[in-house]
Parts: C-alpha cells; structure tokens; sequence
C-alpha cells in the first residue's frame, strides 16, 4: 500500500484576488490528498472570451512551471476554457488536468448525454469546441447560460441557484441531458443546491462540479502512476524567446525534463 | 475533510477460481482506499466471445447486489467486455464501473488517440462498439491483439510481454496511438513491463491499466459524490421473472432503492 | 428457380404467454415463406429496462438453438431491443435478425431521416446506442415515446393509436423524420392505423413495423444465400460454464458448426 | 396468406445490349418473385464516371416511367453507382432501390464493417460518398479496385476471380472488412467464386452480390407494403420541360401520383 | 504582379430565359474580375426537385464544355443544387464550382455553425446531403424555408424579406446558427435587405450570397493557380455515348484534356 | 464595379527577422490587391510546439489591432497553427483568417480529401484538432511530415523538395489524399516544385500553397463584404487586465468597435 500524501495544486488563471477562497479549496480535502492554490500576476479580471483566455495563459503556465519546482504532484487549472491545458502539459513534467475536458469525460462515464450549464451565451462555441477535441460530440446534448457575468455569479446566490435549476431542468427535459457538468468554475460548490432544486422537480441526474471533480481525478491518476501523454505533448524544442522571462526555462528542454 | 474510507469491490465475472489473486488485488490500495474480491457463481471459465459475456451476465448482477448489501461503496466488473455494466447500474444503488469504458475516457484524457491491446484478434469488433458507445470513436487509433488465450496469458509471461511491447510499438508507430489500454483484465500487472520495453525503443506514452485505473476513479468519485445518472439507468420496472431467484430483488423496485 | 419454403422463426424473449398471438403472425406469411413462434422459459414478464433485457438472454440462446436443430432457416427475435443477438450470431448456425437493428437499416433505406416511436421515455439512451452500433447515429431525427407499458398497449387500443398518432406527427413536424420505426414489437398489427392517421393529417411517410419487416427481411437473405459474418460473429471456443445447462452444446464449438 | 406473385424489373443504365442476360436475372427468381429485364435508349455504354452515370439518368427514368405503366411492383437500377435513384423515387409510384444503397444497409447488418470490391480505382470516392449519403461511413472498412475494366471483366474469368480474392484478402486483412460487397453489377455472379476462394484462404465472410440482393430486398419490402417516403422523395412540381419529351409526364404531378 | 484579368461565367442550369439578369452580374465584377452569362438549352423551367436538377445536367454539361472552348477561367453553376458540379469538374480543364458546396465552406470559415434559409422545405434531405458530402455535417445548423417557390420569389420583394428575416432570426435563436446561407440562388440581391433585417432585431453574423461569393471565390482560386483534383475527377474513359450529340466531346478523352 | 484596391496584412508571429520576406509577398499581388508584412515583438523564434505558438499570441495580438489603425482591410496570420485565430477576430473588426482553417477548407473543395505534409511529426495533433474544429475530419486523409525543423527548410531545398515529393505521394498512395496542403508556412514557394515531382510520377493533385490562398480568399471575401461572425466572436466584455499594455484597447470594448 502507498503512504504517501498526493499534493494538488489549484491554478487560477485570473489575476482577481479572493476570488477563490483556499478554505473553499481545503475543504475538499481527503485522506491521502492535500490542496494548494495559486493565482497569476499577469493577464485577465475573468475569463469570459477567447481574448481573456489568450492573455491569461502565460502567466498560467509560469504558475505550472512554479509549482513542479516546489514539488506539487499534479495541477488543475481553474477555468472551464482549460486554458493553456496544452502548452502547460507539454513544459510541465507533472500531470496537468483541465476542469472542462476532465467533466467531460466524467460526465460521459456517468450518463448517456450531458449537458454544460454555463454563465453567458458566447461561450457556447467553445464549449462545443472542447467537446469535439474531446471527440465528446455525441455526448453533448447543449449548452445553456444562465447569462450572468461570471464576477456576479455569488451577487444574488438565490436567483444563481433558480437559474441554474432553471436551465437544468429544460436541459434534461427539453435537449436529452442526463448528467450536467458546470460552465464556470465559478460556480463551485453550487452542485448541491441544483441537485436539490431538480430533485424537487422529479429530476435526478448527476451534478458535475468541475473543479472537486478533476481535483479528485487528479490524485486517481498520480495514485495509478498515470500522466499525459509524452508524445501527444513533448517539451518543446530549445529556441530563441524574446520577453517572457519567468518561461526561460520551458524554452530549454533541459530545465523540462 | 472526509474520513472515511472509500471501499471498492472487483467482482470477476468468471467461475475459474485462482485467476484473479486477492493479494494482487490489495496491493493497490493506497490510504483512503480498500478493496475486495468476489467471483461469480455460473458462468463462463473466461470471456473470450460475446456468448461467454452473456452468460457471465446474471452472475455477475447477484454479485453486485450482494455488494451493496454488504456496504461496498462501488463496484468495478474485472472484464473489459464491460459484460452486466448497464443492467447492473440500473439495479445498484451504489457507483458500478466497467474498466473498459472507463479506461477509454482516461486515455482520451491523456493522449490524442489510443489503442487497445487485447489477447485475441476475435475481440476488435466489441472494442470498437464500446469506443462508439463511449462516443469515444474518433480517439480510437486502433484495437490490436497478441494472439494469447486469456487462460494462457501467464504460461510464459516473457512472450506475453513480448508480444505486448511489440503491438504497443507498432500500434504507435503505425496506427497514431499516443496512449495503450489493455484489452483484457488478466494483463493486470504487465502495464509496468510494457513500458519498460516501449521506453527501450524510444516510445513514451501512457500504459493503463484498466483495473487499478477503474478502481482508483471508482473512489475517486465516490469521494466527490457521483454515481451512475439515474435518469440514464433507472431502476426496472417492478415485474413477474421466471427464474434467477438471486435476482428476484432486482426486480422488485423497492428493493433497489 | 428455388423451389424450397422458407422456414423463420420468432422468438418472443419473455415469458409472458399468449403475448405473441401465431394466428398473428401466420397473417403475415406469403409464398414460399412459413413462421413459427416460440417463447423463453425463464426471463422476464416483458422488456423494458436493460435488466428485464440481460436475463432474457439465456432462454433466448436456448430457442436460437432449439430452432436450428429444429430445421429453421432463420430467427427474428421479438424484441426492439435486440436482446441476445449478437450472443446468438455467435452459437447459431443460422441466420438471426433483431428488428431493431433490421428496421432501422430499412428504415434508412427509405428515407432521409426516421424516428423511433416507443413505449416507455427511459428506453431512449438504448435506441440512440443501436443507432450508434449500426452505424445509423445521423440518420436518427428522434426517439418518441407513448408513455405506455408494454403490457398495456392493447388495453385500450383507441388511446394507444391515438397516441403514436401525436407523436408521430411531432416526429415528422418538429424532429425532421421522412419514416418512422415502432420502438416496440408489441405494437405490431398497428402500423395501419398509425399511417391512415397520419395521413388524415397530410403526412405521408413509411411506418416500419419491425416484426412484419424483420421476417420479410430474414426470408429475403436467405433467399440469396446470406447470413451473419462468421468474421464477426465466430463460434465462441470451447471452455467450461457452470449452468445453463440447455447452453451446453453452445460452449463446445463442434456443436455450433 | 398473400397469394400475389412480386414483379421486379431490373433497369439498366447503359445503351450495351446483351450486357445483362435475362436469363442470369430468371435464375434469381424464385416462389412469389418475377423478374424482368430493361435497357436504356439513349446513355453510355457502361458507367466507370460521375460523367457517365449522368448521361444514363434521364434514359434511366424513362424506363422507371416504363415499369410502373406496365405494372411492375419494384425497379432495381443495375449499376453500383444507383444513378438516377433519388430523382426516380421522386417520379415513381412504386418502389425504387439502387443496388449500392441497398447492398451497403446489408452489409452492416450482417457484419461490423465492409469493404467494397470494385472495378476501377476511380470509383473510390463516389462508393465513399454514398456511404456517407447512407449514413454508413463508420461501417465502410475500404474500396479496394481489381482494376479492370467494366465491359473486359468476362474476357478472362479466371484472372478477375484471382483479383477479387486478392483484394476481399486484403480488404479482410488489412482494413478490417467483415463483409464485402461487390463495387460493380458488372460483377454479378462472381459472389460464390470469390466467397470460396476467401474460404480456401481461411476467411469466412459474407458475399454480397449487389444485384441478387437489391431485388430480393426489393420484394420482400414490397411484401410488407413499404416503399421509399413520400416526404424525402415528393412528386416534382408541374412545371415547363424543355426536351426530355418521354419524361414529360414526370413533370405532371397527376401523372406521377 | 499577375495582369491578367479573370473570366468567370455565371451557368443557369435552367430554360427560364430572364431569371437571371446580366446586369446583376456585371455589379459584381471588381478590377481583374469580368464576368459573363450562360443558360441552357433543355432541362427544367427552374429546380425545386431531385428530378428538375437530374434534367438540368446535361445542358449544364454543354455550358461548360463551350465555356471552356471560348476560353472562360471558371464556371460557377447558379444552382443551390449544384447540379451537375462533379461530371463537369471531370469533363472540363478549368475549374468548376458549385454554389452550395462553396457557400457551405465559406460560412464554416466565417462563423461557428451556420444555417440554410432556402425556398421550399421539401430541399432539406438535399441540403443535408451536400454538408455530408462537403464534411460539414457538424457545422449545419438546420436548413429552414421561406416556402415561396423560386419562380414567385420576386413577386412582393418585401414578403420574400419579411419570410427570410423571420427564418433566419429562428435559425440564429432556436437552432444556433452563427452564419447564414441563401439556400436559392433566386434569393441572389437579398443578402443586404437579410442582413439589415436582422441587425435591426439585434442579430449580427455574416449572411451568404451564394453566386457573388462563388464568383469570388473562384476567381480567388484562378489566381493561385487551383482548381478540382484531377484524382477526384480524371477524364471521362473513353466511350460509346448514344444520344447528347453536343456532349461527344466529353466521351473522348483528348477533348477533355 | 468597386474601384477600390484590397489591402492584405501577413503576420509572421514569430521574432525571427527576414524569415518571410516582403519580396516573395509582394510577388504574391495581383490587380486590385495589395500586401504588406508585419512580425511580432515578443515571443518565439518559431512555432513548433503548443508552447511556443502560445506565447505567439499576445504579440500577434498586438499587430492586429495595428493593422486595424492602420486601415488594412484584412490580415492573414502567418502560421499552420493558426495562433491567436479566435481571440483576433473577437478583438478585430476587420477581417483575420488563419491559413490552416482556409487551406483545409479549401482543399476539401477540390478534392475528396486531403493530407497535410508538414515539418516534423510532433504537430499531427494538432492538425487533427483543426481539422475536428472545422468540421473536416473526415476530409482529412493523413498528416505527414517530411522531419526537418522549420528554421532549416531552407537549407537545402532539394532536400526538402524530394522529401516533400516522397511524403506526398505516399499521402497519395496510400492514404487516400486526392488534395494536399502545406503544414507550415515555411514551405511557401515549394508548391510549384512539389506539384512538378508528383506528375512526374503521374499523379497529379493539387498543391494548396496556405499562405497564397490565405490571402487570395481572405481577399475575395473582403470584395463580397464578408468578414468573421460577430456572434461567434464578439467583442471581449470591458475588464481588467494586467500587464499586455499594447492589448489594453482589446479589453475596452469601444477600441474594438
């Protein structure tokens, strides 16, 4: 039997502080695993379009970098853009997961289809996106918003839980659901409120909540000796950079192996 | 924080005694983590054909029942046939995982595209109907066999790898896998050996083992409160069964709750 | 010109007597084609969960074999979920034929697009995965259901047409379906009426009663000399099983030549 | 008991006399089947092109116009590329079946995937394309080609026997067909040489002779009142035709009613 | 720098002389595009049916062989049909395009998933088909219809409107479309009335004029040098050809080089 | 007829200077289109990894917004990853295609399908992936690479050119392409070469030069007033970001107007 404690590291790609609170993060703890977080100090408020995706991936990936030299054994990144999922799997030589593509997959175990409840209309595409990559695409029954920015979701947390089970309830009525996975990290820890809501409907699905799920699929794998692929994502090649200095060290295979 | 532990049952739908070992079994648990055994009553010797998959059926569901009566909290079927995975779901109330379908979703996690290593060529037809099913296709690079009888998989385990290293070679190399399953349980233990052998000729990708895999994500959403959706597998209808008196409770819905 | 009578079967998987009615299904002969019915002794009252399914497996195997020893050119069995065929393919000498299977290729065959109108809304996940099997996933506009039990759809038979009749409608209207599939070998005998009515309604579109078609089918392939693959479907090896002892001589493949 | 004999007349595309033997087509007809025979007036010699199936279509629904005067119950259009089916079925009172689509939906009901054996390498697109206008490209393994071309297959039987076993080998082996189908009515016939030429190799598959099996299918769909769905193939509206004088009544809906 | 100026005729594969105005055309040149005009001889007075588009082919055919004699760069078929787009790409030595196949990829370049707003609901199977042809099955939104026939399209201009307006808000808002297609090339001149219509409701994505942007296209295409793939389309074999005197030309092969 | 002359912007997103040079551009005008060329600040010497096409972004982000101010009418980035695709054309109201996506789009008009020939095997992934978005997957036939990095294409172009000859006709023979494209913008120039050595061979397909077509499309869609959907990438809502001061006016929702 393993002794050893699995250490995982929450990585949020924003730079808003207190938007995830750690106590939030510890109380997902288990036996055998312990949880860290970090924020970024450079790029987006929150992430609610490809462009905030794009900028908050940098310095996403120097957190990555930061957290295998202090020896965390795999890292969750905390948007449901999975953003810089793939570069971050290819300089990390831990496990890196994404919440979106890890509910995915555990949805699809779960259900026969899913649906994604997420907080605005526009990211509608990119959800339909990852489920493609995922080669999920049969399994994705919709993707429905409850159209409320992702920094006001803990505003009014009622009318977040009516809409939530609102659109709950026509996802599995209406487009054939029969597991949900949240659209926003942001939402963590609402999976209880809208399973009571849709109970109370008739309705009993799963609710995926993103980040505890693939924070737990996480130490699964690192229990099982498992990491992504090396030739799916190999460290990239040593070459010139110019600016990024806190990547330096990605550029050089070396410091990547 | 959680205390409990998390107990998980492999139930081996066979009737050949010995084949899958309890000590094996107990050295993957790792703190939070306990596992049993239980083998089936009537059925086949091994799973070779769809035939032997269906006969290990009604056992198999006896033994998943007899599970949640004795307070297991999931239940991992030992056959990548998946064989009773859907009917068993529908009469348990506790977590039930078929290797297979779970082992597909984490490789498709891991890599680009995986392959299935199994024992006999006869098998590629189920494996690619599971992948559809899983609609896990298009992730599917290829099913390869080494043309071992699971019963003689032991016989010599220095051809078994042999032949192991060299479909997973020429899986990668021809096919585009950038992860490898085992296509049969009784190659548990061999994942180690194959790597070895596949980082020798300069192949690096992820090697799951099904069971270990299945049994460590069967905890793992045990611990984040997932199960089976019950709008996917509802509990049968009550209704008169003509035999199968170990099931008679399955067909009782109160006693399914 | 052939001159021999082709000799097919049906094999209602449940033990609900009198169910199945031959007269019913003598109506449905023509020149050169004969049918005869059989039952299962052990299994379910009727088919509508994937439990009632896997235990109806073992006594339909057992009819397979009956009726090849029997002379039989071909069996269909009586049930949209196909339950035991691709076991039976296996251990049969024979042609086998699900009509789920069989009516949605026709179905195919004869339009764009075509819908499943069943019994029961939980059978929906099991109708999308025979699609999926088949092939068949973009051609499938919907499942419909008339949230009847299997056992009730003849109690009042108005309210039964009335119902296909509504749904059909709203296949056709809302889902895009150019032909429609019963979900439910019990509504054989209705395809008539479902189709007047909905040309009443200016709807013109096939209605594939799957028993009727299924026969017709059967008779047709063997006619022309085919049968299931042997590639796909071999004998299973030879290998030990504890009961089912009316499966015996499937477990030894001499017998299944 | 229906007494009526079913009459299908087989159509083919092309202006070569004697290229289709009636009595080839009388051997197929057995109890309650008829069959008979037509060429076009005006069209290609033989069909190896997207050009060639073009120029046979409007000879083509001349003769389906024919066939339906005279009283016939089904046409089957001779040629693998089904040209002319979707506008026939359009004009047609009665059934219409092209050999490739009809032939194709047989295959996948009979083994997992299929491969078609054709005559010319340059048909592997438009087999392809049908596939995916069947909804089958998940079940088509390959097109292979003997490369010979349609009027020089009977020159020497012996060499197209060798390659089309050469090529159901490799589609077998190499692609993973479990069925295969012959890519040219030209081929018709050749289905028993070929199946016992895989057999002496140790391949056991079905051999789909594509006319056979279309007028065989044709029939018994006749037989249980099924033809094509009025709602994907709807009479052409009445409407000014410029040339064309014996596909006039085509353009009149009360003549196609 | 290329001088050049290229030539692109606009082919109305019908008899209905006027549908098309030259002058409409000429607005659509730009510096080094010119373009020019053909119909045909025989065939229908417009498409609405599988049927009007199989007639229209060979005088397409003939089009585009002349064009090709009088030195045109490009064809581009004015036909949502695309009728008789593969034949010509084989018996022509410049490019031929299709509106709809084009018209399909652009919108899948621009926007997420796009719809077709076409004349008559009975064109959907035909939509759908060329996006399977096309690979583009998961990028079609939905095909809805203004249910006006092509030849009263122009009747009241601002009903015509009213309808595409009211279909492509729906196709937006209920089916997800992020770009839309005239699925008519009579609709050619509406895309701007369409595209204000919508804006006014709040809704912007690009709305595809299918001729224009084929012509463009085209010419983009002539300017780099491309054009179908003689692979895809080799020349016609050589052949006996009765009838479609003005085609000869294309059954021997030197006159298609 | 418009007057006006199109302006298109390549972007190299890479720090390397005189790597793409202005000249072989501006060789790429014609009448009525103009180019120019812009490279990044900060980020990579060139693109072959996930990683480095990520810290790409930023900078190409930063240019296009410049391009914009500076009044081009549409800008091409100049990369087979297609990096910063989505996130410029939410911040940009001009027109920005990615030569992947167009080049893929492209082939798959002309041809049945097509394979990509890039630089070394490690970008197959990704291709994939582009090719899944697009909704092309199974226009795609195979990626293969000729192994040469691609700051050292350059070196020996005969080398290059017989190695791009050999894949490509194995893509060809082998895997099915009727179509190829180039998998890096590296090789642009070599098309001319790479079409000659094929016919020499006696295969003949074309050759999609991506960055050419690129601009040649991205051209043709600026004349039809086509641009990307707003509704599948609309401006980025108005936030905080921190540090990418050259980004800031994207964050401002104004600026992006």
């Amino acid at each position: 039997m393993q002794d050893s404690t699995v250490h995982v590291r929450v990585v949020s790609p924003i730079v808003t502080r207190g938007f995830r609170k750690l106590a939030d993060l510890k109380a997902l703890e288990y036996p055998g695993v312990t949880l860290s977080h970090a924020e970024i100090g450079t790029g987006p408020g929150s992430i609610e379009s490809e462009f905030e995706a794009a900028v908050s991936v940098p310095g996403t990936l120097a957190e990555v970098l930061r957290a295998e030299r202090e020896g965390v054994d795999a890292v969750v990144i905390d948007c449901m853009g999975d953003p810089g999922l793939r570069p971050a799997r290819e300089i990390a030589g831990i496990a890196v997961l994404g919440p979106c593509q890890t509910g995915m997959h555990v949805a699809a175990m779960l259900g026969h289809k899913f649906s994604i409840i997420t907080v605005m209309r526009r990211l509608k595409p990119s959800f339909e996106n990852t489920a493609a990559l995922c080669g999920l695409s049969t399994k994705l029954a919709s993707v429905r918003s409850v159209d409320i920015p992702v920094l006001e979701l803990e505003e009014d947390l009622s009318v977040t839980t009516r809409r939530l089970v609102e659109e709950g309830r026509r996802a599995v009525e209406e487009d054939g659901a029969e597991a949900l996975v949240f659209g926003c990290t942001g939402l963590m820890g609402c999976a209880g409120a809208l399973r009571e809501g849709l109970l109370a409907e008739g309705i009993d699905v799963p609710v995926i909540d993103p980040i505890p799920t693939a924070v737990s699929i996480a130490a699964a794998l690192v229990r099982v000796g498992l990491s992504q692929s090396r030739t799916t994502f190999p460290a990239p090649p040593q070459k010139q950079l110019v600016g990024y200095d806190e990547l330096r060290a990605a550029a050089l295979p070396a410091a990547a192996e």
